[in-house]
């Protein structure tokens, strides 16, 4: 057993506090990783609150991970010690589904064992990154190219698979025209991956104040979604839009925003249904698409492909000792534009 | 200038009535065709009833139109005299933007000019198949395969292109699963299309007298929607379902018997907007997709199809004295499963 210390959540209202626990030990195909930075997704907040359901207590959360590899079993063949490494939102899936078979681990039919809250044979549920150690098989472990800063790749393992795995599926190029719903964590990545790719680039957002970051981060415009006349004249225009809101919004006002055979494709989870009448879709065959994180070839894609073009996140660099305080900021969307937490400091 | 009889709605709330209107002329472009049978569609109803907004009266319904050539125009060379021939749901488009360029007049950018109640330089408003006659641009005339029933025909032109389309879009083959929403006009080809091109074939019905006639039209098997357990049974194995309920309904329910990377198209418009949480689309990156009739090139595809394969509706064959208690059948869903009017009748 591996001793490890985190912060944990022990009920659905209280802060997080500090925990130490047992990681299993290391087995023939797992990699065991010094945790150096792990970012704060409005995940882990949804999920240590229970707000999703199905919290066990304590909760370690954290699947934005990057560290070094301190050790690997005897069948590892893809790692060794001091490799600098990353686990993103999953550490396990049956391997033999259609959907594992295709890549798509996060659609195993059996269920993905996510990489917190997850059922977990040793640990009886899994434990995140919120910890300074963890054990991951090594089919779940991915290479962080080296020259990235690497407190700043730690969220490319959540954010940018999230927004990179829909400009990849849709086959987003540079005659395309793409749209990024929300300037947060994962909007942030979408316009960064988007512009890259080659497409034109559109943020709406809520936060005029927020303008002058899109730009900088690689937006041709920004639209103040509040706007109608800004809007409007977008019509009919954009290639895919990517929806990274996880408030109540109007979509089919975006749905419009699409060409003909476009995709609105949901990244983000509201807390209520949306309105959607028919003939947002009808008309103009469009689409209203979903997609959730990445299967483990494309993430490791995605990494290198940041790593060819020197992407990664803009964050706020934090102590683990914070981490209560920056959630309250993230329930205030008051972060340019995602924490992570130097593990370091526990 | 041809005169016309036909029935026309003269108000929201009315009864169809008889009416007398000149055609214009046959112009050097055009085909002018004595109409034999035209199929009620339920937008025939939406739109003479003002349910759409928009009508102006006198209006003339009717846009599943069989005939014969009467007379072409000096330039036509697709047509003469004699030929069996069908218009549907459009009788022009600008023809230069790139939806017309793309051979999807019905997304023509500039408007496609419907086959009623569509702005008209002669007629003021275009007057649909409830008439004996007709003049319409040869681009938009189509072939009729003519060991066609012909009044059985004339649904193909809407109802069969409606469902044809998606299925085509969305590539359905051999190895599909394809489940069809709603026994009505539009289901009951849709069944028998998806068939035809090889799927297994699965309807979704509230209705379980509906049952037999689903299996003799070439449904492998029946649901019935509102038996949980039925329903259980297909999630996550369904490449496609075409939903043709115009009545508000569970969609998400629906969302969850899809395949990963299934579509569920909408070719019936409810007047309510659809509940659809976001993961119903994001778990199985499942899409929710409309369409719209089909363009010109395709509508002929699906009637050179339906020549090939013998597929023809299943009808109820009235004359044009009927129509108003046609109407009243087809609002209670009491039709089996479209109404044909004998236009030899007028």
């Amino acid at each position: 057993m591996i001793p490890s210390k985190s912060y944990a959540g022990f009920d659905a209202t209280s802060d997080l506090k500090p925990h130490t626990f047992n990681r299993r030990d290391v087995g023939e195909n797992d990699v065991h990783i010094q945790i150096k930075y792990c970012g704060i997704c409005h995940s882990d907040i949804h999920t240590v609150r229970n707000e999703w359901g199905g919290a066990v207590y304590p909760l370690v959360p954290g699947h934005e991970i990057v560290g070094h590899v301190v050790k690997v079993g005897a069948k590892v063949k893809k790692f060794k010690a001091g490799d600098v490494v990353g686990v993103g939102c999953m550490v396990n899936s049956c391997g033999q589904c259609d959907s594992c078979k295709k890549d798509l681990e996060q659609f195993c039919q059996k269920g993905a064992i996510f990489t917190y809250n997850s059922p977990d044979q040793v640990e009886g549920r899994t434990k995140g990154g919120y910890s300074d150690h963890i054990v991951v098989d090594e089919k779940f472990v991915l290479k962080i190219p080296a020259h990235l800063n690497l407190a700043e790749a730690a969220p490319l393992l959540c954010a940018g698979i999230t927004t990179y795995s829909p400009l990849k599926h849709w086959k987003i190029g540079k005659n395309d025209k793409v749209g990024i719903i929300g300037l947060g964590g994962l909007g942030h990545m979408g316009v960064k991956l988007a512009r890259a790719m080659g497409a034109q680039v559109v943020v709406f957002t809520t936060s005029p104040h927020k303008k002058d970051d899109a730009l900088k981060m690689g937006a041709h415009e920004v639209v103040i979604s509040k706007n109608k006349e800004e809007m409007q004249k977008h019509l009919g225009s954009l290639n895919l839009i990517i929806d990274t809101v996880s408030a109540p919004h109007d979509v089919a006002s975006y749905m419009a925003l699409l060409k003909i055979d476009g995709t609105l494709c949901m990244v983000g989870v509201s807390p209520e249904p949306h309105q959607i009448p028919s003939t947002a879709m009808i008309y103009g065959r469009k689409n209203l698409g979903g997609s959730l994180i990445g299967g483990i070839a494309e993430t490791q894609a995605m990494l290198d492909y940041c790593g060819e073009h020197n992407i990664t996140c803009d964050i706020e660099l934090i102590p683990i000792q914070k981490v209560n305080e920056a959630y309250t900021r993230v329930l205030k969307s008051d972060v340019k534009y995602r924490f992570v937490i130097d593990m370091g400091t526990i």
